[in-house]
Formats: structure tokens, sequence, C-alpha cells
């Protein structure tokens, strides 16, 4: 008789596996043994098992980690720069010029922030589009996260590698440096149809056909670029993109505020999946997706919070509840977009949004340990009926009290483990105050 | 030469006054003695005062407890109990059983846990209608907190107190037993114009204009109810209460989804009050409230969570941030509700909304000490260049570290000083177990 063995047993919660089978798991326990789970049942399932390590999830919620599918996380440097105003106003005059002084290191330092902030309110993974991303990928790796990045290409010169030509040199270093990395998936990001010529953006799609890597680009974020597309090439933005060839199932379309029904069945056709950002596309007035139509339709929609200059945090609690009440109040139907449709939005659709279903997204025996523990001992989640309900409508992401990714736990208690938080609160405060300086003179 | 003293010196933090003048103070401090602010200036103001104790702030904001302008705070039973659905199965299914089985105790119970709750989340005074308000004033008083409680009264029994003709004498009683109390405030609360009969709003409407208390009732809050009040009187619900005469100063409007531009000149005329509730409104599918439109009126609109069935939180942080981002989306303008504003219709308006303008809602000299730090030193609150954007946009209630509630300090670095919180879950966690029971059975 052999003994079963694992390096970690996370026991004593509710767990959520989002997996299709066993969504709720009352008193269970998830084994881990190095960076992957390899069994997930009842606590007395494990009773004879030989374990390393045990953590006690002491009665709270044990979920995958929420997977955040679009965002800029080094705009942390510019949380709160600039708030309430026109969206011209906005990025000509305050996002552009400070965006102008970014550098290497600028973007690791807010990165990094951003990585602190986002493990210690449960997401264990996230896609970025930015400027220099070699930058991110490494802050990423440092804060030991699990993150899709790549390098935002467009028309015109860029502050990290200049003209386009380059932009594709770079992004092809990328993928050459990362793609062992166990945490690192790259992918190729064209800004938008509005900022790409049809050439880029075919480009971009080969070069992801040849590594089998996400494409990600915003599309249909506002009125204006659809009318704008609309006039430039006879298409909405979502028709363009399917006259030229680029639709496929890899692509990841964020924002998809403005769509037409055939869009909707274009973006279906292709299985092309969407990144859904709610608060950013409020904040900024861009308008309301059209959410239970496209899941309606089969698309697959994930969550993200956009960069949190136009947020102004990267908290997917937060997202998770404004999406579930944003779609009730849009349609006037109560019943739309429930609690475990949301949370599958933020974790296993997210996955699969970003070609990662495979490996994260749910509790699977087989999959990497990224998991999540949330502490239901407070105030606000007393008492609890439902554990779906509370993730979504009542836990904020301090709720968080444990994060485990790559079967590595790098958030214990609230306590970061794999970073001098205070330091890395300096540097960007540091950032914050050359900003600030800059905009105050003549 | 007198010196000064004070019994507690708030310091080191940037102070948001939320007064006329001086909105923000850097390095500001504040002095209470006894219940009431004395003072309110930059800390080297202080420096020859004689100080009992000082409060660190450890360089974070300073601000007016938020005061939720309209909840049910025992609805904390009933948290998560049933969502997504229909609102007249919800009610009669789910809500409306689990409230016949309320009594006194249960509902102290559930405001206790609302309150602790409530000062986690920075707020120092709440606006509450429901059944068995003695309990509710109780708990308040027991938690140190600030409430307005009023029972709630319509023409069909109550479980507390019977046929209306009691409930008034109820009303009666409560405003003889409470009004001497330094935190508690009665206030006279019909239901809505659909379960009241003109004569009960008449005579509502003169208890309060006797005592100089608020007079609070849910109006127009869907679609539906507008249509039954039209068909039953003729007007509009505003119209018909205008019709009555009991529009009035003292008037808390709870809701006001659905509204004509009548409805929001008759509110303004009369100098009506609003209670913006949206988080609530989004949930249930009613509506979005016409805000920006009210307060272009000149209409004083408070914010509030209303109960935790329908939120399911109490967390005016994320209720602020909702208000902001929800009135830019639906009017497509990215310029309405700026944060300055939300801020205040959390303070000073809502303070204004129950009449305690003269008392709360800002940090003057002469007010009562009801004030919040938020522990800026976290990663979701770095950098900060504009503290206002941060309170609406970026921060949660739970960082609030310090609540002072009438000059005495609640809440420190997170602890309660004023129950034994784990008692106050255990026993609404019973309840919870006594209404899932009662729902399994045949």
């Amino acid at each position: 008789m052999t003994t079963n063995k694992a390096d970690i047993l996370i026991s004593n919660g509710v767990v959520l596996t989002m997996s299709d089978k066993h969504s709720v798991i009352d008193n269970g326990a998830i084994a881990i043994s190095g960076e992957k789970i390899t069994a997930v049942g009842s606590l007395s399932d494990f009773s004879s098992w030989q374990i390393s390590e045990t953590i006690d999830a002491e009665g709270g919620i044990i979920m995958p980690g929420l997977i955040n599918s679009h965002t800029h996380a080094a705009m942390t440097c510019f949380r709160g720069l600039a708030d309430d105003l026109p969206l011209i106003t906005w990025l000509n005059e305050h996002i552009f010029p400070a965006e102008s002084k970014l550098d290497y290191d600028k973007v690791y330092r807010g990165t990094l922030l951003a990585c602190a902030e986002m493990i210690l309110s449960g997401t264990t993974c996230f896609c970025d589009m930015y400027l220099f991303e070699d930058a991110v990928a490494q802050a990423a790796k440092d804060a030991g996260t699990r993150a899709v990045v790549g390098e935002v290409l467009y028309d015109f010169d860029s502050p990290n590698y200049g003209s386009i030509d380059k932009g594709f040199e770079y992004t092809e270093k990328l993928i050459a440096k990362w793609e062992k990395d166990p945490l690192i998936t790259i992918a190729v990001e064209p800004h938008s149809p509005y900022l790409c010529a049809p050439e880029l953006l075919k480009k971009a799609l080969s070069i992801t056909q040849a590594h089998d890597i996400p494409l990600v680009i915003h599309v249909s974020e506002t009125k204006n670029e659809v009318s704008d597309i609309k006039e430039r090439y006879g298409f909405t933005p979502v028709g363009f993109l399917a006259d030229l060839g680029v639709l496929a199932p890899n692509l990841l379309a964020c924002h998809c505020v403005v769509l037409t029904d055939q869009d909707i069945s274009l973006l279906k056709e292709f299985d092309v999946k969407v990144a859904h950002n709610p608060e950013s596309n409020m904040k900024l007035a861009s308008g309301i997706a059209p959410v239970p139509e496209l899941i309606k339709a089969g698309v697959c929609v994930g969550i993200g919070t956009d960069g949190c200059a136009s947020n102004n945090n990267l908290d997917l609690f937060a997202e998770m509840d404004t999406t579930a009440k944003l779609h009730k109040v849009s349609t006037l139907d109560p019943t739309v977009l429930d609690s475990e449709t949301v949370l599958k939005m933020s974790t296993i659709d997210a996955a699969r949004s970003l070609g990662l279903s495979e490996q994260t997204g749910s509790i699977e025996p087989g999959k990497f340990a990224d998991i999540i523990i949330i502490d239901t001992n407070k105030p606000h989640l007393v008492p609890m009926y439902n554990p779906i309900s509370h993730v979504v409508y009542a836990a904020r992401g301090s709720d968080v009290s444990t994060s485990i990714i790559n079967g590595k736990v790098v958030m214990k208690d609230r306590n970061l483990l794999t970073m001098d938080i205070e330091k890395v609160m300096d540097d960007v405060r540091k950032i914050g105050e050359e900003m600030k300086n800059h905009k105050e003179e003549p």
C-alpha cells in the first residue's frame, strides 16, 4: 500500500472549484505538490495522507485565484493623477505627457506595486498591455505572479522601441526570452484598429499563430472609435478585423462596448474572446458593453480592471460586484449575470480568454496551484447562506488572507512574501513626486 | 496667558474638512474636547496646547465619518439569503417570510452586526427604517454610533406593533424615550405612497412637525410603483405627496429612481431631501435615479446602501465609487458627479438630508467629533496625487483605521472597542441557521 503525499494541504474551508463538476465542496481540502494541484476532495479523503504543510482556511472560502483579463499594470504610477475630465483632456493633458516620461525602471516599479495590490486582493494572474513590457514580465516574475504580457504596438513611434519594425523585433525578443518561463506568457498586442494599420494587424496575428500565443487588442471602446473606423474602412471595428482575417480564437478583444448584433455574431463565429472592463468604461463614460448578449450568444467573456488611472484600483472583487449589478440595471432584469456567471468570468472564463484554461482558472488535479483563501470571519461576511453570493456581492479584495501562485505561497495573513512592500511603495511615491513636479512646471 | 487644552488631538494627516472653507489641510490637526471638535488647523497651530491623548494619523487622511442616508440595518440577517431573482419572487418567497420571523432580539443582534460593519468601514451615522426600531436605537447606542431611527408604518398589520394606531403610539413612545439621547434621533417613517393611505401620511408629517424631527419615506423606487400610484391617485408618487401637502424640508425621500421633470421641480420647491441608493437600485434592476439632474436643480442628495439583502454590504466607500461611475456612464459624460461632489453626498449633504448638519457631516469647531482616519500606507493608495480622488475611487471601507463618534474612539487599528465582535457574529450566524432551517422545511 502506497501512502499519498503532498507538499501542502489546504483544509477547513468551503471549496469553490469552478470546475464543471463538484462546484462547491463543504469542508473541502486541496493537495498541492510542487507547482500543481494533485487532489481535491472532502477533508476526510486526506486522513491517511502524508502532508508537509497544512494551511488552515479557518472556515473561510477556498477558490481559484482571480484573473484580471485586461490591465495596464504600471499605470499605478498615475492613480488619481486626473479624474472626472473629458476623455481627450484626460489623455492629452495628463496621461500622455506623464507616459512620455516612463522608462524601464518606472514601469518595473509601477508594475511591482500593481502585483502587490493584485496579490493582496486575490488576483493571481493578469493580462497586461503597455510599454517596456520586458520590465512587466520581470516584475511579475519577481512578485511570483502569473502574467500574460505584450508590448503595445501602433503606427507611430513608441518611447520604448521607436518605429513599428523595432516593435516587432522587441516582441520577438520577448517571446524568445520568456517562452520557457513557468509564470510568463508573451502575447502580441496591437493597440487598436484606429492606431494600427491593416499590415500591422495581419503581421501581429501571424506571429501569434507561429508561436501559439494570444493576440490582444482594444476594440470598440467608444462610439467615436466606431464612427472613425466606419469612416476610414466602411466597417465597424469588429467588421474591419473580420474583413482583414484577424478574428481568431486566440484574439482577446478588450472593451467591446459599442457592438452591433452582427459584431456579436462575428465574435461568436470566430470564437474571439472578450475582456469586459466595467468600471473603466463607466468612469470614462464610454458606455456599457452588451455582456448579457455576448454570453447568450456563447462568447467567452473575462473581466478586467483596465489601468488604474481609470478605475482607480485593481480590485477584481469590486469589479465582479459592479459587473453583476451594472448589467441588471442596464437591462432592467435582476436575473442577468447571476453571481455564479460573474465568478466564472473572473476565473475559468478569464483563463480561457487568455488561452490558459488548461493551466489555471479552476481547482482541478493537474492544474497549477493558483489558489486564494477568503477570511469570512468578518462582520460584512456574516451570516453565510451562499459562498458564491458572498464572493461577488459582499467580499472585498482585503478579505483575501492567503494567495498561492504556481504552488508557492506569495501572501499569507495579508503579508506579501515576495517583496519588500514598504520599498515598493516608496519607489512609486517618488515617481509620483516626479510626475507632480513636472506637471507643476510652467 | 491661558493654555489651550484638548482631550484628543488627531494629527499627522491631510484633513478633508468638508466645510465651506479650507477644504483640504495638509499636515492638519483636530482638537476634540468631550463630545465636540474645538479647533481645526495646521499641526503647528497646536504646538503650545496641552493635550491628553494624541492620535497619530501616520500620514493618512482625516475626514468626517461617512453618513449612510438610508438602510435597514438588521437585514444583515438576510445577507445573501437570495439573489439574482425577479423582485416579486425575491420579496414574496424569501424576504417577507424571513422577516415574519423577526423579533426585538433578532433585530437588536442584526443591527449590532450592522453597526460593527459600518464602524469598521468608516460610517459614523446611519438612517434606519425597519421593524422593532427600539432595538435598533438600543443597538446603535450600545455600539456608540449616531443614528436616525424610525419604525416603518403602513396600512396593514406589523409583526411588531399590530395595527397602524399602535404604530403611531409606538413611534410616540420612541420619541419620548430617546429624545434626550445624544446619539439617537427618532424619525417618523411611513413606508411609501403605495403602502400608506393619505391619512397615515398626513398624520406622520404632523408628528414630525410637532417634534421637529425627520420624516422618511420610500418614493418612486420602481416604474411599477409609479404606474400603480398614477392609477390610484392620478399623480406621480411625488405629485401625490405634493397634493397631500406632505412635501417638506424635513422629508427624506429614499430612492427617487423614476422621476419626471415636474417631480424634480417639486422636490426642489419644497426643499425635500433625497437618499440615493445606487447599488441596491442596480441589483434589484429598479433603474438609475436622475442624480445629476437633482443636484443641478439644487436638491440635496445623500447616499445610502439600502438594506444589505439587496447590496450585499454596508460599505459606503463602494457606494461612493459606484455613484461617481454610474452617473458618468448613464449620462455618457465623464465630468458629472466629480469626486468632491460625491464625497459631499456622503458627508455634509447626507447630514443635511437628516436634519443633522449643525451637529455632524463636516470637521468644524462646535460640531460633534464624528471623524475617521484612512490608512493610506497601502499599495492600492499609492501614490497620492489627490486625497479626495483616493477616498472616492481607490479606497475601501477596510482602509479605515480609526473611527471616532461623538468624541469617543469606537474603533482603533481595526479593533472595535464597543462590542465583543466574535459574539455579535456568532449571534447572527445562529439567526442565519434558523432562517436556513426554516427555509428547508417542507
